[in-house]
């Protein structure tokens, strides 16, 4: 036999504030539910805290979609999910592409067969509405996909024009919340959205792991009528809500912990309040924005298309982004995010989502922030004080 | 607005003993570290523990292959990375079905555009390496797939004979290792295994969530000669390994505090050691057994080819096995399995896994049983202490 591994020593993480674009910081009483014995995934009390799960994603939703569900993986898996419980080889798809999300939807729309066309918007603007109108119209998907929170670009589109778009060419309509649900109201009902899904390391403060999705009938027929099964069967959600549904029958194996923590951040989500959550993210959202610029740093978006759970500053010109970050970690224990494909070292992310969307984190990420960047050079002639005072009466 | 739903209660799970075919018991160190607080994925001091992970799972798995991980995803997850990664359309999969798990690999190869054909043998019993061989040299598979340790009939599959047969044809060699990993030695290096895939929650003792894959070097090639990309962005391992290798390039945000709970697992493993908790599961696998023939009870696989983890009970003629289950479920606490697919309504499964493999558990069970099949009428005859002593001398 060969020689053991010794074991290594138990992990201790450090002590972090995460203020990137996720992970963002978990409340004890979500971590103290995972830590919960495990029970079976065909208990009665396990299928009991299903059923309550499912109700509060779709209070969260706002839908009252039946597949509603939380997927057995992190966010990525829920946009695989979405695509391919619906394309079929040789569907069309048009794509917004505003940011990586939209990028990545593109790639696994295409690795499902799909044909796919992109409509591209600069990255941290938001997409066009006439242009993807335009591209419906003579494209005539059968999906159109789009990404609500680019956590890439900090961008929040408006949802409201595209229920009719996809109304004129009948196509259905796929959105990425990952990081507006459980911070900002998403309104899936309202805005007709067909299919949407989520993560819940971002503004449900739950570990990541697994992915709320949501499909409306027209979605769920879509499905149903299909020619051949879905490629992937463990996202194949025909399968997955027999399990979620009344015949419970076993699919795979759930990941129950991680569930005991989603229904734990469902309820404080709930708790607080979805009207009330969303005004506190508005509101940190805002004062940070204020801070940041009265401390004479830009903004990657324009005033009525900011993200509030993820504001996107650029790098002022000669700063070593990653430099900074690695100071805010080190010495700070701070979490801030780069950026990432065209925006790589231009910009930082930074990251008020759940509950870590306070007052006292503003205060922590601009005092850091500008102590730091006086340390690295720059910034010599930043007021903090009023920076903060400014932000407080904002 | 909708009426906003009220938060239901915080769940409270019921006490359980876990003796099922998974999940299994978790360890009290396990179920706190689940419960750390969350940091980044690209956090440096989580990118040790992936570091740390990935090595103990390398010494689980008695395999020096690099390309060894965790996939996000539980068991199923696990398995359909290990065929979409390899196969691609119009590639020849054969598959040995002797149980659920065979037929669902079948499933998801043909699912990946993969030409199947399977060789069956009687669910309870192995594979007959003949009829294998035979198969392989007049179909001439790329991939040959079979399950080490089919937890739904409790057999477990001599690996030895395997190898030769795949260099014969020039096959890749992919094995289910859901309930051996941990609990029994697999051996993935020593019996020519190339790819393989287990689950956290059986013998690991870490809640359901995780996938851990290996692949061999040959393995890793037939990914890196593809000529599409993989069907599946999540489960992509040519994109993944770049994430948990050097370049830490973002691929999906890491499921951080199932991964905290593996870490501590595979500790808890390698602290007890692999030839010490094997030699654990055999005993306590035997003691069982015995112990169940000597109430008069039979096991639906012969000695030689019983998995010692997981033990098929048939229940009696005449006794409603579903109602068994729930009195030790709703009277004790108990948790056993029932049978799947042809085996629905014929046998019992019961797990002895992990930290749960232990002489007390089988008191609990036989014990149980015993009493619950008296209630509903059957048994009269049974010496549960006599059956308890020969299972201690045993």
């Amino acid at each position: 036999m060969r020689p053991e591994l010794h074991a290594f020593p138990p992990f201790q993480p450090p002590r972090r504030v995460l203020l990137g674009p996720g992970p963002s910081e978990v409340p004890p009483l979500v971590l103290q539910a995972l830590a919960r014995p495990t029970i079976g995934h065909l208990d009665p009390a396990f299928l009991s805290l299903m059923d309550e799960t499912r109700q509060m994603l779709r209070a969260v939703f706002e839908t009252d979609n039946t597949l509603t569900v939380p997927m057995s993986g992190t966010g990525s898996a829920g946009m695989e999910t979405s695509l391919v419980n619906v394309v079929e080889p040789g569907d069309r798809v048009l794509v917004g592409v505003h940011g990586v999300f939209g990028v990545r939807m593109a790639e696994v729309a295409r690795r499902a067969g799909a044909e796919v066309l992109e409509v591209h918007a600069e990255w941290g603007t938001p997409l066009d509405p006439d242009a993807m109108r335009k591209a419906a119209l003579e494209f005539q998907p059968k999906v159109l996909a789009l990404v609500h929170a680019e956590t890439s670009t900090g961008v929040l589109l408006d949802l409201a024009p595209y229920r009719g778009i996809c109304d004129e060419v009948g196509a259905l309509l796929l959105t990425d919340m990952v990081t507006s649900l459980g911070g900002l109201r998403v309104e899936v009902d309202r805005h007709g959205v067909d299919i949407a899904y989520s993560g819940t390391q971002k503004c449900l403060s739950c570990p990541p792991g697994l992915s709320p999705v949501t499909f409306s009938a027209r979605a769920d027929e879509a499905l149903t009528r299909r020619k051949r099964p879905v490629q992937s069967w463990y996202l194949d959600l025909s399968l997955i809500r027999d399990y979620w549904g009344a015949s419970r029958a076993y699919h795979h194996t759930a990941p129950i912990n991680m569930l005991y923590g989603l229904h734990e951040a469902l309820r404080l989500v709930l708790d607080e309040g979805l009207v009330a959550r969303e005004a506190r993210h508005h509101a940190t959202g805002r004062k940070f924005a204020t801070a940041i610029e009265a401390l004479g740093l830009e903004l990657l978006v324009e005033p009525g298309s900011r993200l509030p759970p993820l504001t996107t500053v650029k790098v002022p010109p000669g700063v070593d982004e990653a430099r900074v970050r690695k100071i805010l970690l080190e010495q700070y224990g701070v979490e801030i995010g780069g950026g990432l494909g065209p925006l790589k070292g231009r910009v930082w992310r930074i990251g008020l989502m759940g509950h870590a969307a306070t007052l006292v984190n503003c205060v922590i990420v601009v005092g850091a922030l500008s102590a730091t960047l006086r340390y690295v050079g720059h910034a010599a002639g930043v007021d903090l004080v009023e920076a903060l005072r400014v932000m407080e009466a904002s």
